[in-house]
């Protein structure tokens, strides 16, 4: 590429909703209800080159305009910058965005501002691989182990976790790297599926789902519980009938429970053998992690979509409180906290098994698995990207599953791109679906 | 009060703006020009009886639109509740905010989606306290125990605090509530000045304030730190001359440091005596608080105006990590949330200190330490309530400081209620003050 004087020119903001609560897609113990949403940025520029940036925050609904609004606080941040120097080196961006110092006091590094940050840095990654011609995995996994490691902000882990080490961590991997996206591009990345296990469905609907999963070649289900013992271990009977002995059911109580509900409630479900209990009580509670994963073994401990950021990822670790870390594509600050938190994990030997599901988030992490398993971790073994199949009919380049495995995707980018049709039936309140749903309720009413 | 049908009938919110980052007030190692503001409500009601509820977000200027972008979100969960039930329990307002689930995927219980819960039920109880015709902390004060405990949601807090341990908590107070009572009304709260130590300030300045905060009779000063080890010395020692050997002086790192820089740089000042050392790192990294504080002993280890909420607040407690808790009025869920905060420190017998300045934070806070000493710990020994002289006179009712103490407030509320001209002046950004500012800029331009 020669260099360009070209510039972000625009940060163009959407509120995408879906009417996910009508179908009880998506119910858990603690979100009974919930509109799948995207606060959605473009970021376009004046290359001349039809090229532009998506990024998203996945929300649940309410509040997704409180998520744009975050967005749109950053455009002063964006807009101007030259191209060639944003997409050479993305944490020039994510630096920059986490050190304003009054957007900084509304986290730090957290919640709303935190997750518009991530929408927007995750944009720029989309963009700068889109300009490489590559998908983000083979940018992320060809790139050289030291400006990777430039990427990261080692501030707040840097106790654990020190530049030298990170370099260590990925040069460690070069030599079989070929090798390894050979079969990547193979094989693909092992998913598992939560469809069948939305606490809003029938036990039918459970089973027939959970014996579809082994017929498409999952190695690994996911069931909701927390709402009602009685119901989970029904439940889980009928799952573990239809799938049998030999294959892993996870559980997933999205924060339901205190510590001391979490360990009994576990314990009572132990005779159907789940694999992980995931999210047993609050995010932010790293020993309460570390006394329940005491407590539950052999139940392995996962966490993570929730997790705000690396600093409370890294106590997890430390903490000893997660057999799993479960990284999330659009919680964090971006691609490049992520990366931080990658290198956490391999420096631990924790496995990764990123959350997805929602609006996109298979599309997006995937991304960060396979550059994983090609540069960094070197393995597979024991990881599993979530996956729940729906809504991905509205991405321009929607994963692909085969035999219950990701494969790599090959279009340019981060994959994060929704289709121009669905931006504009499902943005909110205004497009084609929300101002005919309002008329269909008027009418009603 | 006979029972009556009034309601809430709206919540109008106001972006206020303070050009404080002109006068290099506020000024720390990682707040370098902030413009103190408040995202900013008023609850209006039908009871004819001229009370509304005054509550806000204390921000640093840039997203204070988002803030109050955060706060309109609730208001569907706020407008059109019966006024009576809602006074009577502001903690089921709580409860119904924080358990939004859609919302709630924007924090959980952190950043800038709680501290907007946080500004609606501190409005909630300004009014509740007008409406009975107490200051709040003599509202607080005077309540029975169990309802008290009935305000505070246990949940995530539960295995380190029973609802039956908080009961007894306050009712080993209860019986010399009376004695203490007159004692806060004779001799006030105690308070130390932050007003010397602001970074932007010269040594000259520095000293000058120093001393100024003896001869008003402090008893403690705290001094900003973090940005350059050699003027963090010569600082400290200027400050120590000026005050003398036998009096307190704080250092804030405001969270610049890594933990091996924190351990390191705290050592490097311990020849002037520090009484504390305050968010040496991350507010998030509990682990890391406890390094520090293992470290650096004698030096005490203070924390929590960025903690996001009681769970955070548990653990550093549980990790042994703090030395000195300090509460925040407006960054967690509300009084309710401190409540839980106060009785989780009064368990551990880890004195209160907290944090105010900014934007109304003194007339805030000042409600809940008070509480604290009449009600719950029982005394005022090792514990201070920051203080900082600026932007009271936007309030119409400042806090009142007295030798270094502050005066209990006797008016009916939280103290929350700013005057209607610095709301007119200073909304942002339409208000006279940035307006006028607009057309000086332009014409310099």
């Amino acid at each position: 590429m020669t260099p360009s004087t070209a510039r972000i020119t625009a940060v163009d903001t959407y509120d995408i909703r879906f009417p996910t609560s009508r179908e009880l897609d998506g119910s858990d113990a603690m979100n009974p209800d919930p509109d799948y949403s995207a606060a959605y940025l473009i970021l376009r520029t004046d290359a001349g080159d039809g090229l532009e940036g998506h990024g998203f925050t996945f929300t649940i609904g309410r509040g997704n305009d409180v998520q744009v609004a975050a967005i749109d606080a950053l455009r002063g941040h964006i807009v101007g910058r030259p191209l060639d120097a944003l997409c050479a080196d993305p944490g020039s961006l994510n630096r920059d965005l986490i050190g304003d110092s009054q957007l900084r006091w509304l986290g730090p590094e957290k919640g709303v501002m935190h997750m518009a940050i991530g929408a927007v840095v995750n944009a720029v990654w989309d963009l700068a691989a889109k300009r490489a011609d590559k998908p983000l995995w083979k940018l992320l996994a060809d790139a050289d182990p030291e400006w990777l490691v430039s990427q990261v902000d080692f501030r707040y882990i840097a106790d654990v976790l020190t530049r030298e080490e990170a370099l260590g961590l990925l040069r460690r991997g070069a030599p079989d790297r070929v090798a390894r996206e050979a079969d990547l591009l193979r094989r693909g990345y092992p998913g598992y599926t939560t469809s069948p296990g939305w606490l809003g469905y029938s036990d039918e609907k459970l089973t027939r789902l959970a014996r579809r999963a082994v017929a498409d070649g999952f190695t690994q289900i996911k069931l909701k519980v927390g709402a009602d013992l009685g119901d989970d271990i029904r439940r889980l009977r009928a799952a573990r009938a239809a799938v049998g002995p030999d294959f892993r059911i996870a559980i997933d109580a999205n924060q339901r429970w205190n510590v001391g509900e979490a360990i009994e409630w576990t314990k009572a479900l132990t005779e159907f053998d789940p694999y992980w209990v995931e999210e047993p009580t609050s995010p932010d509670d790293i020993l309460g992690h570390a006394a329940v994963r005491a407590a539950v073994a052999p139940v392995k401990v996962a966490t993570g979509e929730h997790v705000q950021n690396r600093i409370v990822f890294k106590q997890l670790l430390q903490a000893e409180a997660i057999d799993i870390l479960q990284i999330d594509a659009a919680r964090v600050g971006g691609v490049n906290e992520n990366l931080a938190i990658l290198l956490l994990a391999a420096k631990f030997g924790i496995p990764v098994c990123p959350h997805a599901g929602g609006v996109g988030l298979c599309e997006l992490v995937q991304h960060l698995s396979m550059f994983d398993y090609v540069a960094l971790s070197g393995t597979t073994e024991d990881r599993v990207i979530e996956y729940v199949d729906h809504l991905h009919g509205h991405f321009e380049n929607p994963v692909v599953m085969r035999r219950g495995h990701y494969a790599a995707p090959l279009a340019p980018g981060f994959s994060a791109e929704m289709r121009a049709a669905s931006i504009e039936e499902y943005t909110y309140p205004d497009g084609a679906f929300w101002a005919a749903d309002l008329v269909t309720r008027e009418t009603a009413a």
